[in-house]
């Protein structure tokens, strides 16, 4: 079975660096500031409209890596299977890790392989770790948001999170909606080029969604926000889907999407790059940062009102990631 | 609750890289080539003698660094939670953790939690990676082994194994067995500084034991080996458990042992370097690689025989790191 197992990883991750065969992989980085980060990935189904836990896994970790403005460089996948898991499913998920990466340019260098008993697991998790790079000129971190600074977001929000519950939930909706899972790395690079010195804070709204970015981000620069409910991308399917479910679409989670905070003189040539790229298409620029040592963020509603946009109470969905 | 667990590993894991609090960690590594490894840590049960979970995957992880020669720079962790594991033993293992990794001078600089539901899990997963720096004269791989070579081993073998298999099977033994996890990169460091070119391979044989390292090496360097049973260092307590549970210490796993493949030049010098350090007090020439295009692993019983040292059959022990 381990064999089986290896074999099926050496197949399709195919490439020169894991097939040293080692229990590590050797690679020489270009000089320079590099990035870590890791992520366990638990989702649940594990196939789902629009990907499946593997493509999630490479696309979740490579836009974590991307969000410090690195251009990722290799990926690490821990796999910790339950005993009972059809190999071919396995497989399916294992094609589809090698297609994102094989996509991404990002390829799988080194992993490792845990079986546990059935009723242990739950099919599979993975817990993949990126490295990158990061130019020298770029400084961007959640302490940099400023006051005076606009808030970008990169397109709609809520579709893979509505698109999970969907699934468990066995509901039917006329128009399907699917995960926007993907890797935005490619989306990053083209904003880069054209302010790379503008770009303050970036974030991918992932569990919790744009509601807890913008919460953390504002707690961790010790600055206010004010967002137009209006203007912040959301498809005509996820609000209704978001009504019958009781869910409000600024918590639900999303795998291709960014927020971007950077300096005002700067917001409209990024909006204009992030509009020229496939996964930009809809971007929007939603708000600005203001001065408020309560750190509060704030929604003018659709109705004109103020609403205070709140930190998530418990987790609305459970294992989205 | 989620907020309680990042507020546990900020306060334990304390250093200035995870306190940036992005979802990644920036670092600026020394010149030259870098190595990563990742392991996912499931061992049931999550305390036991000599250790935990927690000690284990920084132990882990670092060693699979070290084995390519490397000194560990930094580590990430991923956790995977069930759902009602007490918050007092998720404390107790962030302790054991961090104790590990400062005691090795390898911090921990980014991380992710997930929280699965009860049954879904197994108490805790934890999924470590690892990176480290290459000197530039170093060449230790697996496919390096040459005829002639000299088969070292850093100390006693099976410790860990039995003392989880001890543990499990409520076994009484008058010696209380204890695990061998422990950090090996130092014992590397004193080992390379002797003979820095003479390391061929160097692997630490956790699940399946020396015989599997051993006979996993052969296959990639296309060689035979043949080692002594007599020179081999098993404890009398462990011998005396392998027997009353019917395992061979051959292929029971080590959590703080490696095993080392030189030129029969510098295997003296090696020798003695290795056990003037802690961790090698005990280490032993035990056989040499012979030409052998079948890569077979023998062993020269201590009756004077000769038998076959074959590759596991099935998993002798599941979830033992």
């Amino acid at each position: 079975m381990a064999q089986l197992i290896d074999a099926l990883f050496i197949k399709h991750f195919d490439n020169q660096l894991l097939n040293q065969r080692n229990d590590q992989a050797l690679f020489t980085p270009p000089a320079g500031r590099l990035v870590i980060s890791t992520d366990g990935h638990v989702i649940s189904p594990l196939f789902f409209p629009g990907g499946d836990i593997g493509s999630l896994a490479v696309h979740g970790t490579i836009n974590d890596v991307a969000m410090s403005g690195a251009k990722p460089l290799y990926l690490a996948a821990g796999f910790i299977l339950e005993e009972g898991l059809p190999l071919a499913d396995l497989e399916k998920i294992v094609i589809s890790m090698a297609q994102a990466s094989n996509k991404a340019c990002v390829p799988i260098i080194t992993g490792d392989t845990k079986v546990v008993e059935r009723g242990k697991g739950d099919g599979v998790f993975i817990t993949t770790t990126g490295i990158g790079v990061v130019a020298d000129d770029i400084d961007i971190s959640s302490e940099r948001a400023e006051a005076g600074c606009k808030i970008l977001v990169s397109g709609s929000l809520g579709d893979h999170g509505i698109a999970i519950m969907a699934g468990r939930e066995n509901l039917q909706f006329e128009t399907a909606i699917v995960s926007d899972s993907a890797a935005l790395h490619g989306l990053v690079a083209d904003m880069l080029a054209v302010a790379p010195n503008a770009i303050r804070c970036l974030r991918d709204p992932t569990r919790g969604g744009l509601a807890t970015v913008l919460n953390e981000l504002a707690q961790q620069s010790g600055v206010g926000m004010v967002i137009e409910e209006a203007k912040i991308p959301v498809k005509a399917e996820v609000k209704a889907a978001c009504e019958i479910l009781g869910l409000d679409p600024l918590f639900v989670a999303n795998e291709g999407k960014l927020v971007c905070i950077c300096e005002a003189a700067a917001a409209e040539r990024l909006l204009n790059a992030m509009r020229q790229h496939p996964l930009g298409q809809d971007a929007a620029m939603i708000g600005e940062v203001i001065t408020d040592t309560l750190c509060f963020v704030q929604m003018t509603t659709a109705f004109g009102g103020r609403r205070m946009v709140d930190w998530p109470v418990g987790e609305q969905l459970p294992r989205i990631c």
